[in-house]
C-alpha cells in the first residue's frame, strides 16, 4: 500500500472537521486571557494558567486526533522517531485544529521546531509594554505538552519567536524529555 | 437583479469564512466557563459575565457579517422588518459564525425566535444538579444583543430551552425593546 502524504492527511481530516469561525474562536480565546489578566496579578501566572488549561485540552484532542487520523489514512504507520511525531503535528495536527499547516526543521534528534507564519489565536494581537511578559499563545505549548504527554511522550514547548511580540513568525521549540514505557514513542528508533 | 436567498448568502460567506475545529472552540469556551464558575460564588453572576463577554463579542462580529454579507450578496437590500433581522441571523449570522443554520419563527412583530438543534458551543455538556441555574451559553444571549445593539437595535434575547439542560432543542427568543434613530432598524415598516 502507497504512502499517503502528511499533508495530504492533514487535508483530508481537515475536510471531514466540524469547524467554526477562526475570528469568532480568536475572540473568545481573547475574552479567556483578559479574564486570567483580571484575575491574576502576576503576566507569569497567567502563562503558567494558560499553560495548565492547553494541557487539559491536548488531552482531549489527542483523542480526536487519532481516530480522525486512523480513518482518513489507515496506512500510515505509528511515528518511529521523535521528527516523524513532529512532521505529524506540523501537517496533520495543525491543520485538523487551527487551519494551517507550519514548516518544521530539527535542530537536534530530541527536538523540532515548528514555524508558523500566522497565528489564529493572535490575529490583530499586539502585546502592551505593560504586560511584556505575557505569553499570549502559551496554551499552545499546554495542548503541545498535554497532548504527547498522553501518548507517553513527556515534552517541553515554549515559544522562541511571537508575532504578538513583533517577531515576523511565531517558532515552537518542542524538545522531548522523556519517552514513558508501553506508550507511542516505544517504537522509537535512536536517531 | 434577482434576489440570492438568505441561506445562499448563508453558505457563500461561510465557504468564504477562514475557520477552525469545532472541538477546539468547544473546548476553549468551556475552559472559560470553568474559569468564571472559579471566580464567582454564584452562577447568577456567571451568567452576567458570559453575557457581558458577548456583547463585546458581537460589537465586533457585526463589523465582520456586514463587510462580509455585503460582498456576498450585493444586491440584498437591508433589512425592512424586525423579522427580516431575525431571518438574517438565523440563515447567515450562524452559519457564518458557528457553521449550522437555525431554524425560526415569529411569536409576534416585535419578536422572533431561534431554534437550534446542535450547538456547538455546548457539545457534550451536561450541567450538573449543583450548578442547575447555570445558563452555560449565555454568550450566545450576550452576542445577538451586541451585534444588533452595534446597529441601533436595542433587543433583549434569552433562552427559552437549552439543550445541555435536557431539552430537545434550544431556543432562543429575541424581543426587540427600542430602535434607536438613525441606526439600521430606521428604515423598518410597522407589522
Amino acid at each position: 500500500m502507497s504512502k499517503v502524504p502528511l499533508s495530504r492527511t492533514g487535508d483530508i481530516v481537515w475536510s471531514r472537521t466540524p469547524k467554526t469561525n477562526s475570528e469568532l474562536f480568536t475572540l473568545t480565546y481573547g475574552v479567556l486571557v483578559a479574564q486570567l489578566l483580571r484575575d491574576f496579578e502576576k503576566v507569569e501566572e497567567v502563562n503558567k494558567e494558560l499553560r495548565r488549561m492547553g494541557r487539559n485540552i491536548g488531552v482531549r484532542l489527542i483523542d480526536e486526533y487519532l481516530s480522525k487520523v486512523s480513518l482518513a489514512s489507515p496506512t500510515t504507520p505509528p511515528c518511529s522517531t521523535f521528527h516523524q511525531t513532529g512532521d505529524s503535528i506540523a501537517k496533520i495536527g495543525f491543520k485538523m485544529f487551527l487551519g494551517i499547516s507550519c514548516d518544521i526543521s530539527y535542530p537536534s534528534p530530541t527536538t523540532f521546531v515548528l514555524t508558523v507564519h500566522s497565528n489564529p489565536l493572535s490575529t490583530f494581537v499586539e502585546i502592551p509594554p505593560s504586560r511584556e511578559g505575557l505569553s499570549y499563545c502559551e496554551i499552545m505549548n499546554g495542548v503541545i505538552e498535554g497532548s504527547l504527554g498522553a501518548v507517553s511522550l513527556r515534552v517541553e514547548s515554549r515559544f522562541r519567536k511571537q508575532i504578538e511580540k513583533g517577531d515576523d513568525v511565531t517558532t515552537i521549540e518542542v524538545e522531548m524529555m522523556e519517552r514513558i514505557k508501553d506508550g507511542v514513542g516505544e517504537g522509537y528508533k535512536d536517531e
